[in-house]
């Protein structure tokens, strides 16, 4: 089989202090990327500002933006100068109380080729986000691009290996995360390692189930508490790009801004799906409770 | 919350020559298991003989056996004897013409608990399954013990994280997995680092998913091909217990029969649980595609 080279680039950044700022931290990295060959350049989880999910605060609606809007069109303009396919996260307002944590997708020519609103929305001490976002309507559908057909997912839903799943029998090329999740800084090391090693593993567990390379970018930095309640976050980075053996492509660092360029050959799922030919032999007429709460 | 230790054991055997030869090494490693406290005790797949599947031959239905038979009510008097909870795995002769990959449960009183049938088949060089093995058609239950309940499926199963997640949501305390898997003597040292990586790490995911800890043991030493157009296969061992985050609390190597003993903390699951509550997001709403065979 011949080799297909993509060159992507995953942006792992920290929060600058205005969307202003993070705009132009993203456009510096999406242009090195470019200029380094990449094809495919993948953003973080709401890379537009702070993680503020850390409280609930009805202010904080204010950051949110219409899809299209002025972010759409910088992120579209971003990516027709750079001839880049760009994947971004924003905070969508849809409507007066009614909003999303929502992915987009532009190709090299600028055009927005489709929107993915995050499915799984967690509830967590520092990660309030059932208070924000509501959950995605637009079900588990992968995004066509003249790079491929990009499965787009947001953070909490790389916990699930069944939306890995739809995205495969989608015919998806590559699964792609854009993430932010860091530590409690009051947790033991112990604890934290497990964390981490948790999400990495889940998610190479995910390409080695559907044969698929991962792209998995996080944020970094410390990010305050934004009320009493709260520890704070350190995001622990850590981005990193997989194969369709779950094998490291590419590894980030934990603490500092990133831009992690790596090669993904999109033939070796070819391959390495007829020597582990896992979507001949699922069990559908045996997995019906897989759409149950729970067998009880 | 208080914790809930259940100390476990996983024969990693080899291939003995015969069946007697083959219990015999069994006996030997339970009894010293439960000399060592350990209260459950998960054998490797196919224990009873070689990894036949290498080959097609209709003489090889000569080893399968009927459930209950001989090898049960061995099984049964060895759980009884030391006083623990024993998982079995028997090629199962269910009628003429009719034989299933069968894993079988007794608990430390010998009685008979259940029964699963192996439900993904493989049929890949070297792993001829599906001329040997119907799929199972008892569906994704767990088995209820004295130690609690158990989610026993059977190697290729290992691949599936559906098969993980209808445990889970079945109630199961525990993954378990017998398992006969090794290396093409013929493939490089990367390929053989990653698909044993890759075993590893997909069952690790389906710890972390599901938030259980996880038993995996399987089979060392290699064994020649049946025929001419096999090159053998080098089982590679390295069984392992990992905790609902997916950490490895125990690892047996890759080349030698080992008894590999490991303390497994029954009350971490419902702590891990409550900080990641994956089951609560699940958009079962949404995962009706699961049950195609694919989105097109």
């Amino acid at each position: 089989m011949t080799s297909k080279t993509l060159r992507v680039a995953l942006v792992q950044e920290r929060e600058r202090g205005s969307r202003e700022a993070n705009h132009a931290a993203i456009e510096q990295a999406v242009a090195r990327a470019a200029g380094a060959g990449a094809k495919l350049v993948l953003l973080q989880e709401l890379h537009n500002g702070p993680y503020f999910c850390q409280h609930e605060s009805v202010d904080e609606f204010d950051r949110a933006e219409p899809i299209p809007g002025d972010s759409t069109a910088r992120l579209s303009a971003l990516a027709r100068a750079q001839r880049v396919v760009l994947v971004g996260s924003l905070f969508e307002r849809r409507a007066a109380g009614l909003y999303h944590n929502t992915a987009v997708v532009f190709d090299a020519d600028g055009s927005h080729r489709g929107t993915y609103r995050k499915m799984h929305i967690p509830d967590d001490p520092g990660y309030l986000e059932k208070f924000y976002f509501t959950p995605g309507d637009l079900g588990f559908t992968p995004i066509d691009t003249s790079v491929g057909r990009l499965g787009v997912l947001v953070c909490w839903d790389q916990w699930y290996p069944e939306a890995a799943r739809l995205m495969a029998l989608a015919g998806a090329d590559l699964l792609l995360y854009p993430t932010a999740i860091g530590w409690d800084p009051a947790d033991a090391h112990a604890e934290k390692d497990r964390q981490r090693e948790a999400w990495i593993t889940v998610q190479r567990g995910h390409a080695v189930a559907n044969g698929l390379p991962l792209l998995a970018v996080n944020r970094v930095g410390f990010e305050a508490a934004r009320d009493a309640s709260g520890r704070g976050i350190q995001f622990w980075g850590t981005s990193f790009v997989a194969g369709p053996q779950g094998e490291f492509l590419a590894r980030a660092g934990e603490a500092e801004p990133e831009l992690l360029l790596c090669d993904v050959d999109l033939a070796r799922s070819d391959a390495v799906r007829r020597i582990w030919p896992f979507l001949r032999d699922r069990r559908i007429d045996a997995y019906g409770d897989l759409l149950r709460r729970f067998r009880d």
